[in-house]
């Protein structure tokens, strides 16, 4: 096997840690002695050990004149664990191929330093965009310190949301929508429009066996979410947040009843800031939102450049007629003003297409 | 090669007839003897020879005891040809790959059967899938005796043919708006809904070099195209009809002065009756009708059931805002009532996305 095969081994291995390290980085490594593979490991959970450190922990036999692969470069600094460069250069281990440096530019090529240092060959860059997919959340989190934003939808191919009788269940397949449960489990938190829960009134969970709830997030400015919906219903049980603009103290205190707790956010407009309500989420811990909807709720999202990706299901289905479109709001008075997608992977997902796309702002500034 | 290999270059060669054969069937033809291709046709143009004439007719030796690939049955009936079957018995050819067999209910497998007769071995059905797309026009022309019509439509990746303000130029890349110009070549009438002309004022050939522009229809119940419309102003050059339920006859003698047709058409409701309008133009021997909006219209004709096929092109890129959608009018209430499609084949145009669907309408008859 080649060092490209080994290091797709360790992207597969990283992947298992998915919604289950955040705020860290999925990370994942395999160590390798005569061709043979010695040990592989994952950052599984967070505040556990390291992928490197796990790889070494499973080691079968001496890593002594090993290779280790990893998908993002080795630690160098104290953090809720010692520097696995410190482990790796105990272990014997004299070769190290690195999918991609540390995105935090404070330790950035910080760790190749220590182990070249120590006489372990580096070599860096191998299925780095890949790599850096894996890191991508981290990456604006560590950076920006604000969560990275999915958004999601799911249309006909005529563009609908719902019929012109705003009926949406279902708009796309059994496949999509269980596919819709294993990334809620991958996200730290889900957000509504609070015009979605007056209208589909969902519950926003993970309904996979074993899946964790994301913790949810009803975006209401004026407090207007029914006490008897069922996200208000369930809130001692998932933890919910609601983020609003509004002081009115009485109702404040009937939701903190419930179970909810208050995020308080500026208002810009007649609406919250959205982008003051991503540095409070990012205050938390957050490092990933999934933004559900409603339909002006993401041309918010859109207009105040907090999306960092949409994720898009179509349904081979027209429904026609004067039905929602997913993204509504004022929009663009131009065909050069739209803001424009870059799509990066597509698949069938039963009958429905997804499309994953990076958004690309004007002028953005990281 | 194999007989699947041949049997490809024959659907190769067999589309470089599009455009040009109507309403006639694509077919492509190879000659193999020992291994080796001897010859090659197809049917090249309305009226010409055949696609195993002419592979027969550029043979570079005796195809005596050749094997002959041919992508549709061969016809064994007189028309504006001798049939193929006689042409075939004549050459020596000891062995004939047959795509697929002739979907005209009167001579299907008789071509065939004529073959076998003479002690030619037959075999059918390679590749048939791919055969049958070659004469899905054909198929439906010569079964129901009305045009197989494609619906076409650009939409952003939230659905809008256009901005708030009304503005479509363009949604789609480049590379997509070439494609469209490709396929108003391949087929013998492109439809508009008057609307569309009243805001848009599209020309509607086809601007390739060598491409052939398509019979323009203007589908207007009450006579509202503009006389200063470019499709009006240039009536006298490009075959131009208006379909209408109007009997106003100083209107229609205007339109008739600019070197228009009129197409009169039953009404149904409010509006004109498409599969009335669909048997005219059958009778007038379009075999394909390329239909290029708006919304209403769009809906109009899936209601109505006159669409085979939708294709669209979606281009990476969001407009938000109340914006028009691709298909309109009174659209179904339920999501089980949805009109369904199925998607055969998927490409990348430059940037935007193309999806090719067969409609299937409820209890379909055909």
């Amino acid at each position: 096997m080649s060092d490209t095969e080994y290091m797709k081994l360790a992207i597969k291995l990283a992947k298992k840690g998915a919604g289950y390290v955040n705020p860290n980085p999925m990370v994942g490594a395999v160590i390798v002695k005569d061709n043979r593979i010695i040990g592989q490991g994952y950052h599984e959970i967070f505040g556990g050990l390291h992928a490197e450190r796990n790889a070494l922990k499973n080691c079968r036999e001496s890593p002594v004149g090993a290779t280790l692969y990893v998908t993002l470069e080795p630690c160098c600094h104290y953090g809720k664990t010692p520097p696995c460069t410190e482990a790796i250069i105990k272990s014997g281990i004299t070769r190290v191929v690195v999918g991609t440096l540390d995105c935090n530019p404070i330790v950035s090529g910080k760790g190749v330093k220590v182990l070249e240092e120590n006489n372990i060959q580096v070599v860096i860059g191998i299925l780095e965009m890949e790599c850096q997919q894996l890191i991508k959340v981290f990456r604006k989190y560590v950076t920006r310190h604000i969560p990275y934003v999915f958004m999601k939808y799911a249309m006909t191919m005529d563009g609908k949301i719902a019929t012109y009788t705003n009926q949406s269940k279902w708009i796309s397949g059994e496949k999509a929508r269980k596919q819709v449960h294993q990334f809620r489990h991958k996200v730290t938190a889900i957000m509504v429009g609070v015009n979605t829960v007056i209208q589909d009134d969902p519950l926003l969970t993970c309904r996979l066996e074993n899946g964790e709830n994301p913790i949810r997030i009803v975006c209401d400015t004026d407090l207007r979410t029914p006490i008897t919906s069922k996200i208000i219903k369930t809130a001692n049980d998932i933890k919910t947040y609601i983020a609003t603009s509004s002081i009115d103290e009485s109702k404040i205190a009937l939701y903190r009843k419930c179970g909810c707790e208050i995020i308080y956010t500026k208002k810009k407009g007649n609406h919250i800031d959205l982008m003051n309500l991503m540095q409070c989420l990012g205050n938390m811990q957050i490092d990933s939102l999934l933004l559900e909807g409603g339909s002006a709720m993401n041309w918010s999202a859109l207009e105040q450049q907090i999306v960092d990706e949409v994720q898009i299901y179509i349904a081979p289905k027209i429904f026609g007629g004067s039905a929602k479109s997913p993204v509504s709001g004022q929009g663009v008075a131009f065909p050069n003003d739209a803001i424009m997608l870059k799509p990066y992977a597509f698949s069938q997902v039963g009958n429905d297409y997804f499309i994953e796309s990076e958004v690309i702002y004007p002028c953005l500034q990281e």
